[in-house]
């Protein structure tokens, strides 16, 4: 597979058809670990880096239900836009494209699962599925982390659990995360309020693209900071729980909006439709502050427009994106140029 | 006729196709005179006033050219949003509509003339022409002084000319104004600058409804404030003189925008397109103000639109057009509902 098949796609993530789809873009577990003969990454040397990602990739190409399905990516190797790419993709995090030396990861055709080598951690395994689906991707998980383990052996500590490079995430090295879309709560300014409960129940809440992001398009990322005495599907649980809460939140709040400020509403939805479809140049930033109102609106009945389409342009109008699909690199005018170029015609394809 | 007759039409100064009309909206002359046998109107008593209006009735009614194609309307008993209708329409001025007492304005159907009656003098005519015509607006305010003349005896002073209410207006009683819309001048930050020079040869600067009045959607209006100590066409030839420079420097605003910044010029034009055409509710100010840029975006080539269709959108969103149309009073909020509603309407249409 060459990441350029991936380009004109758009995976699991963004699918945009899961359960509570229209406020739950995606649910997301990452486990990570660590091989038992190794240092941490922050002590191995390039040998013992080598090392490691030779064991994972062979443990990777050892499954047998993988092959032709899953593909292994040698990060090292990838051009910068390459690795922006993934990171747009949500295949990789920020850190391993960003950290220097041997490191690769595996991806799954299909987007519901990478596998990541020398990040953090020796492993970082994911599992994304669309919509509202914690323990469809649990059981993913916890099944990929088998298949994985039969090769390699982790590094496990009886009464402490699977051993990570932070302390943050050992016991069960479990991130279990959900993006909701909140334009509504934004837009009330009550979002600070329900983010602060959340923290006092342990549980964080990030932007778009992780740990240090910013909040781009109200989308956020709920996900828990504790890892440790509790068991894996008592975590999910947790997370789990909290999701419907946060539903009902947001859809009172654009009741509230739908009740009260009807028209400005459907002002702020139609004008934003309006300048995405006519706009000759347009940042990213507002082209995610755009599309944030008008998904909110098409999930309203205020604008006749399908999810997927929207949650493909939210991703596709990145840079790395805009820039694979151009077949060229451009500079930050050329891309704004392009990006309203893309929105105008996919806007026009595909308005019902 | 009734004044919703002028209501859908749109009046000579918006036609929009005379000369020079991209930069050029209309050219317009208006004269003060009083009758010799009344007070001004200052000192006038509503015997006065009903005396004056009668007088300048019978003369108006007596001109054999205007049977059936000037109507006389009386100013006092109609209602407010009338008057503010043929404000908007440029028809009678803001002191016509706001003063008390018997008070009437002459409407020629074309709406290429109107006279006023008991405004700050007992007589304002005023012509308007689409475009840069001038001399073609003297000729006719000249004429249309005479037919007048011919029934009334104006206040006159062989030294000092026509004696006015207000001293500014004494001898010739002459305003030449020029209306322009200068959007790049206002964008390069030029007009400012521009203004000053325009000042420095005894010429006025307004806004679109006139003396006190702000700049709304880049238009201007450029006139003579000497009425004294000069002819009739030196005062016209003084501020034909000075368009042509004017056409020039916005025209060298414009060519100097499409050379540097011609993405941003298109993206601000086609956005200001996209907003009118989308809004749900839109206020009469960032109406104007759109309008402004897309007028300009046509005459520069940057988008298909008619320039008489422009034009009439800017009047007919102004409140009072709007209600006229709707056929009841609205109050903000629902004009800027109506307003948005019927821009959309329009531009569908008219859109090439």
């Amino acid at each position: 597979m060459h990441l350029n098949e991936l380009a004109e796609g758009g995976g699991e993530w963004l699918r945009g058809t899961g359960p509570e789809s229209d406020i739950v873009i995606s649910s997301r577990i990452r486990i990570a670990r660590n091989l038992s003969d190794f240092p941490f990454i922050r002590k191995a040397s390039d040998a013992d880096k080598k090392q490691i990602e030779s064991a994972v990739e062979q443990a990777v190409k050892s499954v047998s239900q993988w092959k032709d399905h899953v593909s292994y990516v040698n990060v090292n190797e990838l051009a910068d836009l390459d690795r922006q790419f993934l990171i747009e993709r949500q295949l990789i995090s920020r850190e391993l494209a960003e950290c220097n030396g041997v490191r690769s990861v595996a991806i799954d055709h299909d987007e519901k699962f990478s596998v990541m080598v020398n990040e953090e951690d020796h492993i970082r395994i994911q599992v994304m599925q669309s919509g509202l689906d914690l323990f469809e991707a649990w059981k993913q998980i916890d099944w990929i982390d088998d298949c994985i383990e039969e090769h390699v052996q982790y590094a496990f500590h009886k009464s402490l659990g699977y051993l990570t490079a932070c302390p943050t995430n050992v016991g069960t090295g479990l991130r279990v995360s959900v993006m909701l879309h909140l334009p509504a709560l934004v837009m009330t300014r009550e979002v600070d309020k329900v983010f602060r409960s959340l923290h006092k129940i342990n549980l964080a809440v990030r932007g778009l693209y992780g740990e240090g992001s910013e909040a781009m398009g109200d989308f956020y990322q709920i996900s828990n900071q504790i890892t440790l005495g509790k068991s894996e599907l008592e975590l999910v649980q947790q997370v789990n729980d909290v999701i419907p809460v946060m539903i009902e939140y947001e859809q009172k709040a654009r009741d509230f909006l739908a009740r009260e400020s009807q028209q400005e509403l459907k002002d702020r939805v139609s004008r934003a439709y309006g300048i995405l479809s006519t706009a000759q140049t347009i940042s990213s930033e507002e082209t995610m502050h755009l599309l944030s109102s008008v998904r909110m609106g098409v999930n309203m009945g205020l604008i006749d427009l399908d999810i997927p389409t929207l949650n493909r342009l939210f991703i596709h109008t990145q840079p790395a994106h805009l820039q694979k699909m151009h077949g060229a690199a451009l500079d930050i005018a050329d891309r704004n140029i392009q990006r309203a170029s893309y929105l105008q015609q996919e806007l026009r394809n595909h308005k019902n």
